[in-house]
Formats: C-alpha cells, sequence, structure tokens
C-alpha cells in the first residue's frame, strides 16, 4: 500500500491537521483546522485541492462543525450547506457531503458526534484503497503500452492528480507511482498548469519519488504531442456526467484535442465518486470562474530563496479566470476506475449497472 | 497610417537604437546597437521579438557591421552568417537576409556601406506599409465577421504580433487597430503565452491604444473558445510552408485545434515575406528549442513594484521549451496579407502565381 510522505489531512483530536498546499512546493506547512469556517476557508482557498482530498476533507468537516458545535439537524444542515458552497466543480465534494448526510441524519443526536469522526475516516481511508487499485488497473494499462516501446513509456499528465490531491496514492499519478514501484521504465511530461502552477506540485511529488519528469510551458503540449513524444495522456477529474464528459482543470481539453489529433490515448483516471450520473452531459457542469488575481500575479522564490509573489500584469486589467474546462467523451480513449479500465462508449451501461 | 508610439527600432548614425523588449512591460528600456554582434545578441535574446520586426532589424545589422568594418565578401559573408545563426525558425530573418545579399553583392565595396543603409530602411518602410495593408484587408474580414453580432466582435489572439513585432501596425494585431480607427466594436482576449508572457505586451499594446481585453492563462482558451465567447481567432505567423503548415508561437496549434472543435474561424496574419515556398510542409519547419530557464522562471514586479525574476521550480528541474510550434493547413481558415485575404486551399497557385 502507497504510504504518503505526509499526511494531506488527519484528524488529531477534535480538529484537522492539513498539508497547506498553497505553500508548496516553497515550504511545507501543517495547519490546524478547529471550527467549520476554518475548513470551508480551507477548501475555497485551495489550502486542500484535488476532487478526491476535497471530498474527504469535506467529510471531516462535518466532523469538526458537530465536535464544536450542536449535533442537531439544523447544525446538520447548516455545516453540510456551508461546505457544499466552497467550491461548485468536484462532485466528489457533494457526494461526500450527501454520504455523510445520509449516515448521520437518522442517527440521535448525542451519537452523531462519533458517527460523524467514524463516516469521515471511513471515506479517508477507502479513497486511499481506490486510489491503489486505480493504480493498479493503471499499471496493467501502461504494461500494454509499454510493449511498444523497449525505451520506456512516456506519459504527459496536466495538473496534479497525485498523492496530495487524496488521501492515498492519487488519481492519474497511482499508475505511475505502481509503475515505479514494479520496475516500469517511464518518463512524465508535466504541464505547468497556470494560473494556480499545480504542475510544479507534481514536479515535487514526482522528483521526491525519483521519478523522471520534464516540466513544460501549457502551450507546449500540442507540439509535443504532435511530435510523437508522448505515448499517453493520464488526468483525473473534477465531475463526469452520465455520458463521460469530463470536468477537470483548465487546459485538459486542448490536451485531449492535441493528443487526438497525434492519435496518442488519452485517459481519465478517477474513483466512481466523480460520476454524477445525475448529471446527462458536460453542459450540466457548474464551471467555477475564480479570482482574477490568479492570472494576475504568480509565486515563486526570489534571490534569497524566499516565496515572493510578483504581479504579471498591471492592476486593474481584467482577466478569465475559468478554473476548469470539460473535454467531451468522445476524445477520451477510458476510465481508469476503482473497478477496472472502463471504454468511454461503455460507461453509460456501467453507470446503469452500479446504480441498481 | 499607423504610427508607433515608440520606435520599435530606428537608424541613429551608424548604429540602431531599440526598444528593448525583454524589459516590457514593466520599463521602456532603449539600447544601442553598434556592433554587428551587438544585434545578433538582440535577437537570439529576444530584445527584438516578432517575425517581421527580426527580419528589419536583421537587414538593418548587415548595414551596422559593414559600416563598423570592411565591406568586401568575406565581411558581408560574416554579417550574413551571424546574424542567420540568431534564430532558427522566423524565415522573415532569411527573407531580409538574402534580400541584403542580392542587393549587396554584385556592388564595388566603397559603395556598399550606404547601399546597405538604403537597402535595411526600405525593408523597413516596406514593412509598415505591408502592415497598413494587411490592417486594412483584416479590418474588411472583420467587418463581415460582425455583422453577425451586434454586441461587437471578439477576438482571440496568441503571443505578440502587435507594433512591437514589426516595424508598423503589427500583423495580427493591425487589422483590430485598423477596426478601432473605423469605430467597430470589440473586445480581444489575450493569452498569456508562457513561457516568456509576450501575452503582457500585447496587453500593454492594447491598454495604451484604448482596446478593450481581457488576460487569460494559456490554458483557457479551449473552454472560451467551445462555450462560444470567441468569433474569430487571428495570430501572426513566424514561417509559412508552401501548403500553408505554419509555424507561429508555441501553443498556437493548441487554440487551433479548439476553434475547429468550436466551429470558429482562425487566420494567420503575415506578409508574403513569412511565406516560405522552398519549404513544402511544416514537417520541415526548424522548431527553436530554447532554454529550460525559460521555463522555470519567470519576471513580474514586485511588492515595491520593481521587476523581480522568481523561479517557479527548482534549479536542475529538466523543462521542454520548445519556442514554436506547427499549425497544419487544414486548421486554418485563411491568410491575411498584404495583397489581401488568401484561402488555405488557395496558397498552392497563389504561391506559385507570386513566383513567377
Amino acid at each position: 500500500m502507497f504510504a504518503q510522505p505526509i499526511a494531506t489531512l488527519r484528524r488529531d483530536g477534535e480538529s484537522l491537521v492539513i498539508l497547506d498546499q498553497t505553500q508548496l512546493p516553497w515550504r511545507v506547512v501543517e495547519r490546524r483546522l478547529a471550527t467549520l469556517q476554518d475548513v470551508a476557508d480551507a477548501i475555497s482557498t485551495m489550502q486542500v485541492r484535488g476532487a478526491p482530498l476535497i471530498g474527504c476533507t469535506a467529510a471531516l468537516g462535518v466532523a469538526v462543525a458537530l465536535a464544536a458545535g450542536d449535533t442537531d439537524d439544523v447544525a446538520l444542515n447548516h455545516a453540510l450547506a456551508v461546505l457544499r458552497a466552497t467550491r461548485p466543480t468536484a462532485v466528489n465534494l457533494v457526494w461526500a457531503l450527501n454520504r455523510m448526510d445520509a449516515r448521520l441524519r437518522p442517527l440521535p443526536f448525542d451519537v452523531r458526534r462519533e458517527a460523524a469522526w467514524d463516516e469521515a475516516e471511513a471515506i479517508c481511508a477507502e479513497d486511499a484503497s481506490i486510489c491503489e487499485a486505480i493504480g493498479l488497473h493503471g499499471l496493467n494499462l501502461l504494461r500494454t503500452l509499454s510493449v511498444r516501446d523497449g525505451r520506456g513509456l512516456r506519459v504527459m499528465t496536466h495538473c496534479n492528480a497525485g498523492w496530495l490531491a487524496t488521501a492515498g496514492a492519487g488519481t492519474a499519478l497511482a499508475p505511475i507511482y505502481a509503475a515505479k514501484a514494479n520496475g516500469l521504465k517511464m518518463k512524465v511530461f508535466v504541464s505547468e498548469t497556470r494560473p494556480r502552477n499545480q504542475g510544479l506540485l507534481t514536479a515535487w511529488e514526482l522528483a521526491s519519488a525519483g521519478i523522471g519528469h520534464t516540466l513544460m510551458a501549457d502551450n507546449a503540449a500540442g507540439w509535443l504531442l504532435m511530435q510523437g513524444e508522448v505515448d499517453a495522456v493520464i488526468v483525473g477529474a473534477d465531475r463526469i456526467a452520465a455520458n463521460g464528459d469530463t470536468a477537470n482543470k483548465v487546459g485538459t481539453v486542448l490536451k485531449a484535442l492535441a493528443a487526438r489529433a497525434a492519435g496518442v490515448p488519452f485517459y481519465v483516471a478517477a474513483p466512481l465518486s466523480t460520476f454524477d450520473a445525475a448529471v446527462p452531459d458536460g453542459r450540466a457542469i457548474p464551471i467555477e470562474e475564480r479570482a482574477a488575481e490568479e492570472v494576475l500575479s504568480v509565486e515563486g522564490l526570489d534571490g534569497e530563496g524566499h516565496p515572493r509573489r510578483v504581479r504579471l500584469a498591471r492592476e486593474g486589467t481584467c482577466a478569465a479566470n475559468p478554473a476548469f474546462d470539460v473535454t467531451p467523451a468522445t476524445l477520451i480513449s477510458g476510465f481508469i476506475t476503482e473497478r477496472g479500465l472502463i471504454a468511454a462508449g461503455d460507461l453509460p451501461e456501467f453507470l446503469r449497472g452500479i446504480q441498481t
């Protein structure tokens, strides 16, 4: 079982301790979240990020809220509503909160506190198991691809869907960690992922794990794919509609279009909790628009090695900042889930199967 | 005729004065280039950039070299070779140097100095006229597009193909300046253009001209196009093969793929000197790979308003940094040239016509 080098989140008494991802890769900072508002702020400011980890954090956030206050239906409804409003796109958030709701609502008020911790910790433990299963199914897929090329497999990913994005090994990176553990030779192309540069988190993860990788500007993805430099693209997901249309970090659809043009397979690695059968297609997925400031400035290390935010454009410049985009199912070769690889065409039938 | 707010380059006695674009948009710094090596360095370090301006600067660089040294064939060959080696992708560089060669080589050594200045200045003046013509042909095109939408036209561009990239009004932005001068209502989506952020130069140009614009991360182009937020894409070019395959700033092909998927027309604005009839298709265009450092760090303004370079990834991180990519002709709706709009399908016949 994959062990996180640093826990992305953990219970500590009646509060949570998270790894503050806005400080990475510059500083490893843990932060204590002791109230509902602490947890909500940590999600909306992206101190925790990644669809599966957002779900785990929200579930634990319900436990924090009940531990710190009342446990009646008013308190439960309030906690669920505050957490649900933190971010609109990732469905794992809603999924985890619905599961907490279903578990807690039938219970007497006096046992809800302990039940909330139990259920939330179960969600986190399941997430780690799911990542492990995604890793093994993805490893089988990578083995079939790597047969084609004795020089080692070249995988491109986007954003960060590694252990930082989950309570376990990650989604898109889980097959890569499994491949490393099993001696497969490989190299990973990591896109910078402006405006929030989550690619630097991926580069940091891969460097720590001793996995060869090459950083690139997001703009370079098309050329590298079309030059035959990449054997497969694997990304995570924030919400997958019933028809397979997939919302993921903005820039994903550009890579999917280029992969299709280059004849390179494009995979989405995600737990089943990311699939939203209630949403028929991508048009119904809400896409979060974040602050222009994220585009207008960036953080890096200055000459003295201190993190420093610098302004890229003059204040008052208008900026569009959709945080996600939707990749049509037709561009997706398959979904790597904890139940195995699902071809995009088989998805509707698969989803009907698990609902019944 | 469009007047550059600041001359991108000008002769001053026996030397050149350039606007140092590596200092923009933070500082307006002019730099004197008094030797062949000064000029070559200014091109290779991107103090001057943009395919048409690179051609103009190289032509003037030959004049600088002859003014400062010998004028015989050895000196001429040396100047041409040094300048030709500065950057591999933009064909305007080769085109301008070939034109200088053809003009100077038949002349007696003692008249080459003055002839070099004359020819180089003629190339610059012609570039300004060509930009003007591209602007007017582009304006006609924008008028046909803007009829569709009373709310004003929404154009997306990539990198900087404005007046900063030429000796005149620009290429991709020339139609936009012409539209502004003619009262057309419009808005421009400007992609950041990592790793060198030339989109900030475009935003600076447009802000100075009072033209409404919205900056975006390169990653956002796909979503904005597929959401119907954009009526047309116009980009510049560094080299266009005989079949219409177009090398331009890396990231261009991703926008072209997304424009096609969204049903949005995609235009390339370029002078005829950018067309390279000797290159049959995009596979034969050399693509410059620049230093990894450009990807690993970025410059912005610190809290005190001083330009400061910050490191984005740890030193020693591998980075791929292709400076250009090739957009297949099949994704291009048409070429806006000084001779008018050429449909991509008509290009081979058009090129045969101007060669004879």
